[in-house]
């Protein structure tokens, strides 16, 4: 056994426990307290498998996309989270969020840390097929949690509809039938007045 | 689009938001709060990705082993979480989460619902390379937490240390090296006085 590499895997895996304690605008279905990056991370692998059939580009590679979701929010255990609509803080958070992925995956063994950051890179750069489907569930999941929390984090802060679909109509570059059924799910949360027309 | 069948996922996505609320006797390093299950699901889905290569089994079909770990723990949200050194609560505990996995995994379309099905049981059986290195990681995750808080769930509940290495040496069918390294964790908790001899 090559001690020092496990010992280094562990100390990664013992430093990441702190996504746990970063928080989200958007609300938890049942408590209604705010989601962390954790949760969210787990909730998109889990859309992730489920809805996989959904993704334009087939076959997908499946396990990229998991590996995509479960370490892309990584970053922000250093950077924190920058929310969606939030203009003014989103500015300078790819710069943010790049010096948090060299300290952070630099703590893997070689391999792993440009593994991981190739990954990362890929995530944020929307440009493959996995890498499109993983944005689209990352963005579907929070519009779900909003719709089933009567808009709340949208109300909380005066988010309208022509910039929910701005923000998200990328989802379609992913898969178009979900973001026919989220683009349906905007009407009916105008309709129901959960979030501002 | 089959609008019916990504409804029913869609559906099932909403209701395994539950799984954010189900907690656990083990603490969050920085919080020390209760982490929950969606939390502890998504800890497990990093390890595999990061400790794949230390599975006694070589090629592991990692992809089977990430939905394991992803789907694992739903049964919870109608079962609750069984403490693993609680035996009262363990003896029916099979039986609690079986009828669990027939309603939960009854809200998938029938393909999906008996696919998550067998990769439960599979889990649950632990007879597979895979779900032995899933087993492993769910084994060792908790351990490693408890380390990391001076053994807050062990000392809460009088765990000695020949009860953790009896509940938890079944790492090593999974994975020599990460059982290694456990036993000796395990020896430094004692030393350190956060497990009890």
């Amino acid at each position: 056994m090559n001690l020092d590499r496990l010992s280094r895997q562990i100390r990664f895996i013992a430093e990441v426990d702190k996504l746990k304690e970063i928080f989200r605008q958007t609300l938890c279905t049942q408590s209604r307290r705010q989601e962390n990056d954790a949760e969210h991370s787990w909730h998109l692998a889990l859309l992730v498998i489920v809805l996989a059939e959904h993704s334009n580009h087939q076959p997908l590679d499946v396990l990229r996309v998991l590996k995509m979701v479960i370490i892309h929010d990584l970053v922000e255990i250093d950077a924190g989270d920058t929310f969606a609509y939030d203009t003014v803080r989103m500015a300078d958070q790819h710069e943010r969020e790049a010096r948090a992925a060299d300290r952070i995956f630099g703590l893997l063994p070689d391999d792993q840390r440009d593994e991981f950051r190739a990954l990362w890179d890929e995530f944020e750069e929307r440009a493959t097929p996995e890498s499109r489907f993983a944005a689209a569930v990352d963005r579907f999941q929070p519009m779900l949690l909003n719709c089933l929390t009567e808009g709340a984090a949208w109300r909380n802060h005066g988010v309208t509809s022509d910039r929910v679909i701005a923000r998200n109509q990328h989802i379609a570059e992913g898969s178009t039938p979900l973001w026919a059924y989220a683009a349906r799910m905007i009407d009916d949360a105008v309709a129901a007045g959960s979030l501002a027309q």
